[in-house]
């Protein structure tokens, strides 16, 4: 099954409170895309000072991919900064944030899969 | 957690005989970072006549994502051409393959879930 990038779900939204906004650029639409085995699968793109803020993960855990820009990223309360090739894993009951601090947007893939 | 890109896991690879090699820089190493509910999160990286040839999937799904590039896509044996933000998705028991049939490589996303 081919879905052309027009037919997939694009989202502007305010993630967890933080500054600014991130689209999310699904790939698969939820679990029921995904065999019941996790319940995000999405390309997220954030604009200079836009973040998706502080946020704790209980049953599941998530994976970043960062493919372009750069981040400040919370890593479980730890700051560092991210990169292309990084990729950051959150596991079930931490916590992680992350802010493109780039004048290029931060892209990334993010993944969340249930524990 | 952190992973920077030196310390993920990359390997060039011929891929079920196909032509030429793709290069894999892995997300995750496999089910035992994935909860078990999967066994492959990679990029993956074709060069112009490079493919991914032609394999079923049984007890699994994968979905490609493309990022840049265009590819000679066999979506469970119809031919179609897929670019930038295409989604492909191949169901358990379906085949696929694709091949780089442009100067530009074609990177995409492979993510592999278990049914």
């Amino acid at each position: 099954m081919i879905r052309r990038f027009d037919a997939r779900i694009h989202e502007r939204k305010k993630m967890f409170g933080g500054e600014g906004e991130g689209v999310f650029h699904r790939i698969l639409n939820g679990p029921e895309e995904m065999y019941g085995k996790g319940r995000v699968f999405s390309q997220v793109h954030l604009d200079k000072g836009s973040e998706v803020a502080w946020h704790v993960h209980h049953g599941d855990g998530e994976t970043y991919c960062i493919l372009s820009g750069r981040g400040e990223y919370n890593d479980n309360g730890v700051i560092v900064e991210v990169g292309p090739g990084d990729v950051t894993f959150t596991d079930d009951g931490e916590g992680h944030a992350i802010k493109c601090i780039s004048d290029e947007p931060l892209e990334m893939i993010a993944l969340i899969l249930y524990t």
